[in-house]
């Protein structure tokens, strides 16, 4: 495989080195927005217009064509309505013959307060030593920024863009991009049938080493009610006639794992892929330091001792946490109830080859199971509230190879190749809808605190990355005219 | 045993008969004071003066020496402080060869709101088909004030009153009798030094059939904490590798009790007293239609199928209740997290001769050897936060005999013996602190509804309480006369 001109890689590199400061001036201007979207207060949703208004102006100093597209109205609990900030949609360039990427990425942030124990104020971007901090750092404005750098590298040096660029913007996200699903589907033969790669930027290294993620995990997500009656009983008055709704549900919940969280769910293990020897290399080459890891998450000791079975448990292997009961004293101080109905939550994080109805059938069977046992007079009902499936892409994919090829050409060594635990729907539902090959390159480091107190970009992973989504898209370039010259 | 004059029972009968509309009207009038201590408000801290104020008045008005006892102030979990309702200590009569019988009750209701689901104002007492609706009305104002009609009867009529009456009314039962304990101890020898017997009127019948009260359960309540670490995980990065700490609580809460309702404690039911034939006999005459219980109940099935095993379980068996969690997930929707620290709650309603301090080794040893089988890496802690011991009296003592004779006269039968599964630490107080005999002597019928919405007494109820409370008077009278004439 050829490689990009080493001439035109320097001049990149050196402008976006130049330039750097500049980089990061503006990225402290949108930090400097409290585009919050969790907290639904007019205040904050006008603040989140004037972030995508930001963005839609940044995006149209490139020469971005942009379009803004309404997303209807949130309706709260209360009744009362409140705007959503409509989706950015903007193209740059359509020659036929380059390949087009398209770039998602989010305008929106968790809440942050100074009070929550950070230590410089949230929305003013602060330097220390290399680091940059503040609320949407690494989550997701900096590597937003770190692509519309890449294209202005390519626009202030008078070089032709070697790719099509589309930018999907939503300010959502973090409220659980309702609006982008429908937009997706809707836009699947207009603005979204020129794509041929989907690429974002919105999870995190395992260490301070580069990462491209190539996995993240689905979920299915349960509630489990038990219910006597709706009112709750005086625990003096009721207590020894009654099958107590909670000690029918400690006995359900309490039969989903073993103490070495096994998951006891019959069939639960029957469709998860076996281990391959490809897998076990990548796992063995993954920086993981155990020691600092463990430090670093304040737990005393994991299930597992070495790094493999750590990685392939977080990454491989299903998993299922009980996250706690709706309906029972939950307070401080000691009441003598005996609640009349609860509901257990549970959710199994998915990996491939699982689905979620067959994960549903074999939960609800099991637990109707452990409920029959009891001969209990009380209801019990189970629901699968949320089924999101595993989401792998494959690491030899010309997207992978292009941006590996990046990140060796910026950081000098080969990217850990990663998956990620956690869900983000959106990959499932570009690739679900689209069918199109999705790629996670990360930009910020295992460190960087998103959604905690004291996010931060490092400088360093802000600048780099500019220059590694510069590369990338002259690998796309060279990887799409070579896929181009092979037989149909 | 001779019976009192029948003349003059004759005489009470139809003087309490006569003038039940200005007892009623009495009734009315307290349930206008919203004495509630339960919600810490200066409002309702006015209130609750002037409804001691009003009880002082009422108490004079009999002839009685009244003295306020300055209870002092509470302090609010955010700094403020209120003043407590002094606690009423009042005599009447000292003669030393009259029996001194000292009824305790209370002034302070729990909240009520025309909102919560009443169909009248809770504050403005309402009769209904013989039904005197209002929030106090049977808990505890109505049985409170039949104790002063009786009174008020004697002197009424200038008739001889044949016992020494002393009076505890306190404010702040609702709110835990803080203060009370203390007094009763500091009054020991005291106040209390030439009290006989103690009358407590707080708890209800078994059914609209009369009923004596000669056991209470106690109560060990405990909290079982498993920590990992104070801050939450988030599933999708932590969930697969963790000993969670849900798990372990769900595990060691599952321990505790089979689906029987047994409690699995081992040792657990070494202390119960062995079932007595006089006890059989006892719960085969109580009154209890088991399919309106049910309904009543709101129960589609109980844990047993007979009256007998019923009552058995509530009153004499001990009982396992787990209340909830604190620090998981509670409220409704979606949260993929995986709790951090948790803390489990339950209590253990004790019953004659279980002593707290031996349920809390044994329940602390049970759970320490079912963590320590989970090879958890986690911390988890047991503590007993409350211990109560269970109250009992015997069905033999002089009070229950004139109680039961009392009653037989006012109701045409003899009433049940019951016992109540639930703890009012006050009778436990007053027996181990002054080490005199507790009667309870309900008047209010199971339907009454205390704490609930729709509280009442019946018309009946309270006016032929009334009547049991003097006829009480004399059959203590004459069973302390003729113990007295016994060898010492």
């Amino acid at each position: 495989m050829s490689s990009p001109p080493a001439g035109l890689v320097q001049k990149l590199f050196q402008y976006i080195d130049l330039h750097q400061d500049e980089f990061v001036q503006m990225l402290k201007e949108w930090v400097a927005v409290e585009s919050d979207s969790v907290q639904p207060v007019p205040r904050l949703r006008r603040e989140l217009l004037r972030m995508t208004a930001l963005a839609a102006a940044a995006l149209r100093r490139l020469g971005a064509r942009v379009d803004l597209v309404d997303s209807g109205a949130q309706q709260l609990p209360d009744g009362q309505t409140l705007p959503e900030p409509p989706i950015i949609l903007a193209e740059l360039g359509a020659a036929p013959q380059k390949p087009t990427v398209c770039f998602y990425g989010h305008l929106d942030v968790q809440p942050a307060a100074r009070a929550d124990g950070w230590l410089t104020d949230p929305y003013t971007l602060t330097e220390v030593d290399g680091k940059l901090y503040g609320r949407g750092a690494t989550d997701n404005k900096g590597p937003v920024l770190a692509w519309i750098n890449a294209v202005s590298a390519f626009r202030a040096l008078e070089e032709d863009l070697p790719v099509n660029v589309k930018f999907v913007l939503e300010g959502m996200e973090e409220a659980g991009s309702v609006a982008l699903e429908e937009l997706v589907k809707r836009e699947k033969d207009g603005f979204f049938s020129t794509v041929d790669y989907i690429v974002i930027s919105d999870s995190l290294w395992l260490s301070q080493r580069p990462a491209l993620t190539y996995g993240m995990r689905g979920n299915s997500y349960f509630t489990v009610e038990v219910k006597c009656r709706d009112q709750d009983f005086h625990s003096g008055t009721f207590g020894g006639i009654l099958h107590e709704p909670m000690a029918d549900l400690v006995a359900l919940l309490g039969s989903l794992t073993d103490s070495s969280g096994r998951i006891l769910v019959p069939g639960i293990y029957d469709h998860v892929a076996p281990v391959t020897e490809e897998e076990r290399e990548l796992y063995a080459a993954t920086d993981l330091d155990l020691g600092e890891y463990r430090a670093s998450a304040q737990v005393k000791d994991f299930l597992f001792d070495t790094k493999e079975e750590i990685l392939m448990h977080l990454w491989r292997y299903p998993s299922l946490s009980i996250h706690g009961v709706e309906g029972a004293f939950d307070e401080p101080g000691m009441k003598t109830v005996i609640p009349g109905r609860v509901t257990g939550k549970f959710s199994i994080r998915l990996v491939p080859a699982m689905k979620p109805p067959v994960v549903e059938r074999q939960v609800k069977q099991h637990l109707q199971r452990i409920f029959s046992e009891r001969n209990s007079s009380n209801q019990m009902s189970v629901s699968m509230v949320l089924g999101l499936c595993p989401w792998i892409a494959s690491v030899d994919d010309s997207q992978y190879l292009a941006a590996k090829r990046a990140m060796e050409a910026v950081f000098g060594a080969e990217p850990d190749m990663i998956r990620d635990g956690s869900t983000i729907p959106v990959a499932q539902v570009f690739q679900d809808v689209l069918q199109k090959s999705v790629l996670m390159l990360p930009l910020g480091a295992v460190d960087d605190g998103e959604h905690s107190q004291n996010e931060k970009i490092n400088r360093r992973n802000y600048i780099e990355g500019s220059k590694v989504f510069a590369v990338f898209f002259l690998e796309m370039a060279q990887l799409h005219g070579k896929r181009q010259d092979l037989p149909a």
